[in-house]
């Protein structure tokens, strides 16, 4: 139901002078002289964002500020302040409030950022956190989902799959890599990859109207995917591109950059190239023979 | 608990360069040059700020907005753009989800602002929309709820109490009046009426670190706070005092000031002096016989 309401919303909102990219990215930057704002929105639910019995409280407010971070990394920008509206059942007392607002605030305070605002709700409802971030373009400016060209190759930071096991809690929002990036490299095109490699792809394709031919051997796949694997009737390549909650940099960047950075391996995390922009439209999963397929737009749609 | 957690949070705060004003107030404030931004949250529940079987769904998405076009309206500045997140049942339809948003859209466009962004989630939850409001200051600078002296006069807007029968759905944000005294008068302190005027006097008392004497026969009852005591256990005066969600501008001016707009009656709604600023603390109901006596902080808080 997501996408269709995505796409109602995106016929009933028409251009604004301020506005200087709006709903369908990453985040959305508005105008304003001499720097524009940049600015985002994200929201954790018990039930479908963590399971409460297993999760510590922490870790919920860290979440709901990490995922945020996520996406102003994937705009190239740096993030500068945080409100948070926070939903708690009546069985919560104020000590577990303290503890899911103190993951928030410590990753907070690791990136440099202010929280400085927020609403806090009592009500006969799941474990709730909304988080608002803002944040200054860098100085390059911003990315956005589109901006590739045909012949363009696509990379991606750390390795995909099996967040469930762990990860979506626990994550390092990519924003050194993303400001490393910034300052070294010319990204044509990004995004953070949240619901699956696979429908990233898809909607990198589609924001470039290009297509993208995935080299499936070439993906860098998570040691916990092929942990997951092993209980799972996924194999470890279909859980990389299908696993939501990865939180990596998936970018684009012309074959010269793309070498020039494969060679320097900046991040510690890894950067792998999986892909290239091609002419046309869709995904395409290619293997070391040579095949060629369409790869359908099934990623797992968080929350839908 | 709300009272407890917002006080344990500031204690977690620490000053950042970048915010000029922090949690406290209606909004928040982040230093950028030239202009500063404001910026304020809110989150409506089903259950809590609204009843879902007797409420239209276009009217929540209303609400969620207009609370926070009444906070920036409490800090004199001038809505731009808005993000919302959606946490809607399994149960909801993609036409809910539209009605819900076309409410949120039609207030939206009425006060010329954008929608830039958000998220939309499907959860075992009651319906949930938090939105995030980006603002400019008015020309004149923003206001807060500190900034009044002894001897300032203390105006309200509008009509109290009474809210429950309908207002707290379709309450016309105070923008063209915050406007007008932007541009008109010297406000030196102000907050938006949301948790009772008891209380709102309270937080206004404390902020200034003075007392408030207020004129408990000049405070505007509702007409629906006298419809609403015939079937309650409480007067007039009481739902004009304690009632939630009035959503009117209490703010000081000095006397000659005060004067002036009270002379001129500048708004449809109406305008009234209620009280006066004096050195000391605390908040005292005078009536026509020139008894004074203390009134404690219980107005209705919300969502605890």
């Amino acid at each position: 139901m997501e996408t269709l309401f995505l796409q109602w919303l995106d016929t009933q909102l028409s251009p604004h002078p301020r506005v200087q990219l709006g709903v369908g990215d990453d985040a959305a930057i508005l105008n304003a002289d001499p720097a524009p704002t940049v600015v985002c929105v994200d929201t954790v639910v018990e039930g479908t964002d963590f399971v409460l019995a297993d999760t510590a409280l922490n870790l919920v407010g860290r979440k709901a500020l990490a995922i945020n971070l996520s996406d102003l990394a994937a705009m190239g920008s740096l993030p500068v302040a945080a409100l948070g509206s926070l939903i708690v059942p009546p069985s919560f007392e104020l000590d577990d409030c303290k503890q899911v607002y103190g993951g928030l605030l410590q990753l907070a305070s690791e990136h440099g950022l202010a929280l400085v605002g927020g609403d806090f709700t009592v009500a006969n409802s799941p474990l709730t956190l909304t988080v608002t971030l803002l944040g200054d373009p860098s100085p390059g400016g911003c990315w956005r989902r589109s901006g590739a060209d045909p012949g363009d190759h696509l990379l991606v930071t750390g390795t995909l799959g099996g967040s469930i096991l762990g990860h979506h809690l626990s994550f390092e929002p990519r924003l050194p890599e993303s400001a490393w990036l910034s300052q070294h490299a010319s990204v044509k095109a990004c995004i953070d990859v949240t619901d699956g490699l696979l429908l990233s792809c898809h909607l990198l394709a589609e924001a470039n109207q290009l297509a993208i031919q995935l080299d499936t051997d070439a993906i860098p796949i998570s040691p916990v995917a092929v942990q997951q694997s092993a209980n799972s009737d996924r194999t470890p390549l279909q859980h990389a591109l299908l696993d939501g909650e990865d939180f990596e940099l998936l970018f684009a960047v012309d074959p010269a950059e793309a070498n020039d950075l494969l060679a320097q391996q900046p991040f510690s995390c890894g950067l792998s190239r999986l892909a290239t922009f091609e002419a046309g439209s869709g995904v395409f999963g290619m293997n070391s023979q040579g095949q060629s397929t369409p790869l359908a737009r099934d990623g797992y749609i968080h929350g839908s």
